[in-house]
């Protein structure tokens, strides 16, 4: 009912696709989102600003979508109590590994959470699981949605085991 | 009051130390925890039972410290709905390495929370984040907890400044 | 005559290229192979059953085929005693580095058999090698095949340095 | 009874402990073994020698020690029809990928399988995993080992919860 | 004469050795130098207020050390229009990669200068050279240190070759 | 007025689109800049001798843009007290990790400040904030530059939210 | 005039272009060479004997063209006292740095000498240097190709510096 | 009678150890050398003075002993014609693969031979090698030193074969 909401961050608009993919999951839970551009770097104060306000504004979760100078998730972090997800994206090898190392090695006392590289589905969906603890109608759809995927694959084992052979063999 | 528990799961009992800083961390926040030692691979009919009661226990958290071949996590994470945090533990690089990939890139839909590697601190302090989301009191202490970082650092950049720099030099 | 069959398991229908393309070197060996869909963490009980019973079901090798989170291999292994041969996929270099080590860092006592990235044909003849053990007929089918990679090489090391250098230039 | 013996190969005398660490555990399953030491470099022609011989003087799998230019498994695996377990030494971060790398991405038509960096127990079990394959009593004994790992952790887990939490982390 | 300070400003006590070694070097060239600890995540607003009025306070170049989360000299850069020199230090190989590529990929407009691994030594050098581009005194001092450097290895390599070889080898 | 000039040093014609993208930086600030082609290995001398006589020409600072074997920045880093800006240039994941670790990685008193990979725009702007220590004019331009930065993110952020949801997702 | 010749040995027809590229090098400088195709695996006796006769052949060098499981240098160098040259191919970053790591990291007493990742030019130049060392023409060709290689970039150096910049600019 | 002598040169007197290593090797085929110590950075001038005249000098092949910033092996080769052997040595892993990459990843034109990292007497071998090709005492040297090599792994196997299994374990 009164579930908090969930802010997805990014540095520039060139993660808005990840981003939006975050945001879909969450809506596909009934959870609300907001999306924000922000940089550590360009412009901090505003990053500092929101950060410190995010509770009060009623997230719960805060989800930071970053590339390569992955530090955003590590700095909306120092200005908030809530959970914060780092997410990094994909992007050269020395810049994926650059991203995820920036995102979990943070000194102790401020965690940062990561999720796989590129992986925003996985983001939204921790970040529900974290708002269900306290939302039993969310911890419902968690399970279905987590039963869908059971069966979807049930499915496809099941289809690749009625057909012959010979024919998915044509088919690639 | 009511807080839900934290289960800090461990694959051997060389885990025990990185569990024991982790249920230090808890405690000091008043949040209860318990440790259980399960293997993936060892005593996986344990591991699935233990994980799919876990959230009717009372466990609102699970934290799953582990060494190179870090599946425990994700298995885990298979049979709960509830958020799970992945600690990677110090080991040779390509351990460390492998053990972080193996926390973070999970299949979309099963989420695991990574943290840094050997910061059991952080995979506490980001468990108690989660919980706080619900829990007042225990936000006041998360409070409490940063600004005594945050004190603690201003103390030693002012006590740095005050000592002579030959001085320092010297103890040096 | 009575040779065990060899199951070829796959975390999702996207793998299906090469798990076809151990399938025909299986089949090239008349070694019966079946494919399977499953997933360490979508379809949980359904891969530990399959395990359990596949001694039983008539299989004597397990390959798993498996990208990034590369734990299907070792959840199988850890309900079986038969050999299980571990497949890493092609993919990003950190992702396949991941799979590689998720393979073979396994615990003591529940070994997996990891062979080279994306050589699902390596993981065919390994199958193959292992079976021969006790199949004289499927051991002097592996000499001639082992023959022909000797003869096919040697045909075309023949053939280039009976070629003219320059036209070989040219052809470039 | 007339099971096939299990020949481990080392690179250098340097290998001999990791060596006996695999011989021990097949003397546990009852699995005769022999080491020798050889080197594609060094003694290339012994090397090969003893591949080609080697099914016909009773070994079954062949389990070869090295480290940084592992190439032995590789060269073994040239002359010889029998499964080859490459097992990849302890060494310098760049020497255990590199021989990791070396083990398994061989050729076509070539496998060697690769187990865990140092995990000569490994080595072992898999050995014994593949020779269980046509042996039934062998497989028992694989079956009691199995349940020997779980009852061990089930019991390291059953003792962690019966002690009090101060005591243990007074003990560490 | 009026030369500008350099800030030397570090993560933790930690790495107070680090810094003093710069220290010593900018000593070494009559620039002053102040020591400061402060951090993006624990003093967010310290470090922001340090770096917005760092020019001001008569400082021309600021030297940040920092371990693994190394995203302090970034974001003490998005404050400042200074001049920032990262100095990666010493740690786990993992830690080393990720600070090192922490403070070089950083977004476009708002660099930050990396020199090597634990390097303390560079990072004062490169700052002297920076204030030496408008203070000749310093050049000259700069030019001195050059020759200096040269002056010892030449005199090593003429040690080397008036030694007798066989006496090298027995010192050794 | 006088500001000093930026060479921008590159190995080969290949590297110009990299050197252009500094220049154009650098003349967007009003900083004259000078591109030379030359090579540590194919043309030593001319090497040595720009950079000996390179302060004296009237250059402030020297950027070498430089792809695998990235030597270029150090040689002429031992033959100028100027500072010298190492840009290492997108190429394969190994040759990027090498020209990273060739450009920092630099023997004691011979510093070579690395800016990110491929970011030459980074490299202009640090050449920038080096050269305005010395020019109050220079310090408003970037000043400028850096509000520009600020204002154009948040002009982004402000249209995202703006925006409704729907639109933004379907024109992606 | 009775300069030794060089053998380029490629592991399969795929390698056939770098091969080719090393054989045009050494054709510009009047050394005859000759292309062969053998495999460690899959043609290990015609691999032993070519190197065993090589030198008897009238070969002076030997350059090895192999990707992934790049052992074909190491036991060609095992069976022939020349020298050895390892032309790492380009691959994936993974199998780019096996095959550097295969072809560098061998034992004792039987080097081979590794040039730049897919650089077979480098691979023929470093074939020539070492045999102008007993052939005064091949030396002086050696000198006038490297003052082609200085006038080559001389002239693209001026050419870059007499034409307009916004020219340039332009064409880009 | 009159073969030319080798260059061992490092750019440390912390690098001795491994020079008097190839040294050590060199002496044994009766190969006269030189130890130099000098520095692409710090004695940039004695260095091109030193490769320029080499070849003049008798010199036939310089070996370079290098670390972390492994330029100097790539500066020498840009003075000379004569074959230049790169060493990398034994360091932190990222100095290593570094100082490895430095050595190999050279322009077109300019090879240096890289050999293993720490591998000195893989160095001063292949010297020899180079070396033997115009004087066929060297060249029978070599072949007895390999032999040597032979007959003491072959002693090896036999000894740990007469041996008693129990009592090597015991020793062990």
């Amino acid at each position: 009912m009164n579930t908090k909401k969930v802010a997805i961050v990014m540095g520039s608009d060139g993660d808005l696709p990840a981003a939006q993919r975050a945001a879909k999951v969450l809506e596909s839970f009934g959870v609300q989102s907001e999306m924000r551009i922000m940089s550590a770097y360009r412009t901090p104060i505003t990053t500092s600003k929101f950060s410190e306000i995010a509770a009060d504004e009623g997230f719960g979760v805060i989800i930071v979508a970053a590339g390569r100078a992955a530090h955003l998730a590590g700095v909306i972090a120092a200005y908030t109590l809530l959970p914060v997800i780092g997410l990094p994206l994909r992007a050269s090898m020395l810049d994926e590994l650059g991203a995820l190392l920036s995102i979990v090695q943070m000194p102790k006392g401020v965690p940062v959470a990561a999720v796989g590289i590129d992986c925003a589905e996985n983001a939204a969906v921790l970040a529900v699981q974290i708002l269900a603890l306290s939302d039993d109608e969310l911890r419902k759809k968690l399970s279905d949605a987590r039963k869908n995927l059971e069966e979807e694959l049930l499915a496809k084992d099941l289809e690749l085991n009625l057909s012959e052979f010979e024919e998915i063999t044509e088919e690639i």
